[in-house]
Parts: structure tokens; C-alpha cells; sequence
């Protein structure tokens, strides 16, 4: 590694212990955990495979109800995630880190109002509409689904979307922003507003 | 909490700490691990609501590739395994403790095989079948799901068995047991002999 | 293993997770977190060596301020608290848990009083006085300190004892008990009480 | 924050976490961990307290064998450790990182000649030297020790250099380097020829 990179990544992993902080320091933050608990990725600037993105290895979970992570952030700890973030930055460079949590439909209900305050696109992919070519195609999934999405949104990827209910598949809300402490601020403040309405 | 309380809580505790070393030192149980990541429950004898039943605080999760703990065992951690051991005991008073791991079609095909050799029944639900008047109500699905699979194997609660895709829903195996530690060995023989096979 | 070996293990290690759950809760036994952190130990009836006596693996720690143990209960997981309890149980065999916490001129103070109010032994070792032919001898020192201090007190072992600055030995305050959750919750009402008196 | 800080600060956690993830993949390491556990503590640039210098959560220990960090990186998490490299810059602005490790006759013996081999200044403080005028008030202690040093190697810092055995205080051996990554990667490859030579 020469010396650029090794600073690039310094900051990457130090980003995503701030904001596991951040996380972990939310009263509110669990009550968005989805059951494949959570994960936060970073990516580099120049990312092409998931070993160019870092992630909490062991993902976020609730232990004696507080957020907490399992283990350490780690470059090729997220499969799923990283491969997503990557996909993003095809159609939006701004976007270099998200973090995925439950989706219900009173959240989506919630979100559907606080992103229309906001400002923010807010968009869902219907799993059960992806075209069977790229649903049974390894890796071909992704793709589509981010296509999907930067289409319904006039060619601009939303910064907060869903994947609904798949066969065999939960439900999941994907945030994004531009580093790691950005994406668990928001969603952070987030889970507060949602608190507020629903508790 | 009188002494022999007291007692019967240390016993469950002390054989999930036992359990989860077996679990941590499996070098294939990793294999197995879904998304919804991996609980263990044991239940006091007369547990009537999942307080009464112990599991891993956090889950059981990968770090590094290495099977991890997330937290403590404790009474109270598990919800939907608990109300399944639970519901279990209604029929058979020999399970105690249970454990979740992956199903995929694969691991199925092997299951099948594996425990004919063992003699242990092995049956699976579909979720699609589940009637609406149980689905939509909380609380409903767990009865109707072991009495559905009591039924598949002549009165009796098998062995092993799972829950296939639902909508939202991932697939997962369960296995039961009279203990934490026989669960724990049963489960890591399994992902060591599913490994020579489809490794 | 038999069964009732298997049992005794099992109450063992679940009695630590309670004891562990307890120190974890309380917000004042950080205030008496010793350099070298805690263990806590609980020993087998029969216990010879320190693999029959159950510990605290990677110790009791703090993290951003609070109790946190580093890993689960183990047997084996301790040396020196292991051997200290073994050479108690050779004078008094109704104590089989003990813990270690930090020891200061004001702690001691403290402690004089409260064990006066609470009827128990307290008495400590100088190490300076402590022969060349025992501390020079690996295995020697232990034997030689608890003599010293079953012969302080009229041929009991004291509920509380320590043993006082050494060179190169930070100086430590072991509590003793008949099992690890009732060791955990004196030493827990113990820093009650020394917060009250000195924040 | 300014951007500036909050990027120094990403540079110094993120590399605190590559320095943690060199020690816990060390096989040797291990052997050199003192009573007290080990902290890493990485400084800001202008770093003129604790809170400006980032450490180790609950410091570095061993569980199961295996050395393993009790937390996260975090600034403020380290006292000792930071004053430590706080008084070092007085005298040499390249130190920004520092570790340390256990300290006895035996592996201050295996130091001398590595240090000769790498070129490396050694030192040792005997503690009984250090005036009652220093040792006795708060804050005095660090200033004379690190003085020492410098006065002992004729106006530099030397990269290593040991505390001797004081009354109530363990020995430690100190490390110190640019950055955590590079003190983790000498203080491993020490363990690593301490192992050949002791095993």
C-alpha cells in the first residue's frame, strides 16, 4: 500500500468508528433493527469489489437492548451492502456510504412524510416485479434494482430507498450519504423522529 | 427467587456458556449461519412466557469468519425461539433447548439424507400454506406451525425441521434437544459432515 | 465427564453469569477497578488446580465508564485468584467465590468501618514481610499468605483481606463468599457505599 | 470540529484500528502482556491533554489465548499512556504513538541486544531514584521520568524504554513510534524473535 492509500483507508475506518459511536449512543436507534441486523459501509474513492469497502465485521445489533457492534469496521466485512454502494456510485459520486435498517410499512409511512420535509427522494423496488433473468443470475440483481430506482427518480439516486418484501427475503430501508458519520447522523435523528410519533 | 429457582437458572445459563464454546471452536458451523444470524435457547421446565426462557443476548454472529457470541446468555433474550421451545414442550416435554441455522435447498437435500441415517425425523413447512386467520394474528402462527408439523410426523415434534421462505420471511432449520450442549454438538457435527460433502 | 461433574460445572458458570450481569449493572464498582482489572473466580467443590476453578476470561474491565467483562466464564481462566481460593478452601470450606478490587490507603479506611458494622474479618498482608524462602519460590507465596492471615484472626479466614503494596505489585483487596453472586452483590453494596462517602 | 480536525481525528481511530487488527492477528504477542493490560494511545498533532489523544477502550487483553481489544479506539480513553506521549513531544515532535508491554529481567535482557541489533537507543527509570518532591504531588511524576531519559541518552527520547518494579507499581516496557501501525508492527516482530529465543 502506498502511503495515499494507507491515509485513505485510515480515514475510512476512523469515519466508521465515529459513527458506530454515534450509533451506539442513540436511545433510539434499535427500534429500527431489522432481523439481519445492520450494516454500515464506507467505500473508497476508487472501489471496485466489496474488499475496497469497509464495514462493521459481526454487522450492529442489540445486546440487553443497546445498539452495539459486534466487532470492529473492516474492509470486506459487508457482501451485500458493499456491493450496493458500489453499484450507487455508477449513476452518483457524492454517495460513498450507507447503512440499511428495518422497513415496515409505518415506517415507510413515516419516511414517506419526514424525507417530503426534508427534501429527500424516497423510493421503493418491488421485489416481486425484478424479471426473472436477473433475479436467478448471481450479481445480476444489484444492478437492476439501482437502475430501477435512479429511473423512478428522474436519473438521481434517492438517499433513502426499500427493497419490500421478497419470498425468502425481509424488507429492508437503505440510507446514503456521503461518509459514515453523515449516514448514522441521519438516521439517528431519524429514529428520534420516529420515537417521538410512535411510542 | 427461592434456592432451587435460583439453581435451576444457573444449571441452563452454565450449559449455554458450555454450549456457545462448542459453537465458537467449530471450525464449519459458520457455514450454517443465516442472515438473521444464529439463537440458542434453553428453557426452564415450567417456562410459560420467553422471561423463562435463556438465550444469547445479541445473537450468535460471524466476526472475522469466526463464529462469535455477540453477548452473555440470559433470561429473556429470545422472542421468537422462545415462543417456539415453548410451544414445542406442549407436545414433547423431552426439548428443552433449540437452535436456528440456514436452510437453502441444499442444505435441506443433506438434511434429509442425515437424519435418515440418524433416525431422526425431519419435516418442513410451508409458509404459503399457512391459513390467514393464523398469519394475521399475533401470537397465532407458532401453534399452528408445530401442530401443522406434529401432524406430518404421526403425533410426534420432529427432530429437526424447517420454516421455508415466506414473504419477507428467510427460511431457517431447527434443531431441538434435551440441552443446550447436546443441541450445540448436534448442530456442529451437522455443519462439519455438510462441509465434506459440499466443500 | 459424568453427569454430576457436568451439572457442578454448569451451576458453576451460570452462577458466574449472573454475578457477572450484577457487577455489570451496578454504576459504582468501576470506583474500585484496580490497575491489573478484576476476576472473579468460583471454585468446583473439589478443586486441586486452577482448571477446576472457573473465572472471568480476559478479566472484568471498563469500558467508557462502565463494567464490562472481557469474556465469558471459563474454567481455567484465571491463575492467581484460582490458587488463592483453592489455599482459603484448605482453611475454610464454606468459601468457594472469590473477587479482587482495587486497594488505597481511603478504600481501606473505608473498608475498617464497614466490615466493623457488618461483623466481618478484615486484615491485611504486608509483603515486605513476606520471607526471601517463600516469595523467592515459585507456588511458595500463596501458602505463606494466607497462613499469615488465618493466624491474624484467630485461625479464620476473614471475609475481606488485602494484601498491601509490594515492589512491582500493585496492592489488592480480595472478597470472599460461598458462591460468585453473592460475592458480586457485597462487593457491589460495598462501592454503594464508598461512592456515598467519597464523591 | 472544523473538517480539518474531525479529518485528523478519522486518520488517528482508523489507524488505531489497522494497529489492533496487526496485534490481534500476532501469535506471539501475548507473551509480552503485563498485569495492567496494554494500551496503544495515537496523539493529535497539538495534543495538549488526554482528550486529545485516542486509546484503546478498555485496553488491549488476552482472551482465550488470544489478544484481543476490550473496545474501540477512542479519545480520552487513555491517562497514563497520554500524559506519557504528551511529555515525550516536549522533547521529540516524530513520536506520536506509543505501547505498552510487560517488562521483567528476562525480556529486558532480549531488548538490550535487539536494540543494539536495530540501532535503537534502550533506557531504563529505577523508580526508588525518582525524588519524593516529584513522585508525591499529582502530575510531577511523568515530567521528571521522561526527563530522565533524555538526560540518560545524551538529549534524545530513546524508542524504547522501561519503568523498573516500583512499590505497588508493575514494571512496564514503552514503545514508542510515528504512528500505531508502526508501533504495532515493531512491537509484534519483538514478540515474534522473543519467542524464538524463550520458547
Amino acid at each position: 500500500m502506498d502511503a495515499s492509500t494507507e491515509q485513505e483507508k485510515d480515514v475510512i475506518l476512523g469515519n466508521l468508528v465515529r459513527a458506530v459511536q454515534i450509533l451506539e449512543s442513540s436511545e433510539y436507534f434499535g427500534l429500527l433493527m431489522p432481523e439481519v441486523r445492520v450494516n454500515l459501509v464506507y467505500s473508497m474513492e476508487n472501489a471496485t469489489s466489496p474488499k475496497d469497502v469497509a464495514g462493521i465485521d459481526g454487522r450492529i445489533t442489540l445486546v440487553s437492548g443497546r445498539v452495539k457492534a459486534a466487532g470492529y469496521p473492516k474492509f470486506g466485512a459487508s457482501d451485500h451492502m458493499a456491493r450496493l454502494i458500489i453499484e450507487v456510485r455508477k449513476y452518483d459520486r457524492r454517495y460513498r456510504a450507507g447503512i440499511n435498517f428495518a422497513w415496515t410499512p409505518e415506517i415507510s409511512t413515516f419516511l414517506e412524510e419526514y424525507c417530503k420535509k426534508m427534501g429527500w427522494d424516497y423510493a421503493g423496488i418491488d421485489r416481486s416485479l425484478e424479471p426473472k433473468e436477473f433475479s436467478s443470475v448471481e450479481g445480476m440483481s444489484m444492478p437492476w434494482k439501482i437502475k430501477t430506482l435512479v429511473e423512478m427518480c428522474g436519473g438521481k439516486v434517492p438517499k433513502i430507498f426499500y427493497e419490500g418484501p421478497g419470498l425468502g427475503k425481509e424488507p429492508l430501508t437503505v440510507l446514503l450519504g456521503k461518509d459514515a458519520v453523515e449516514v448514522a447522523t441521519d438516521v439517528v435523528e431519524i429514529s428520534r423522529m420516529y420515537a417521538l410519533k410512535h411510542k
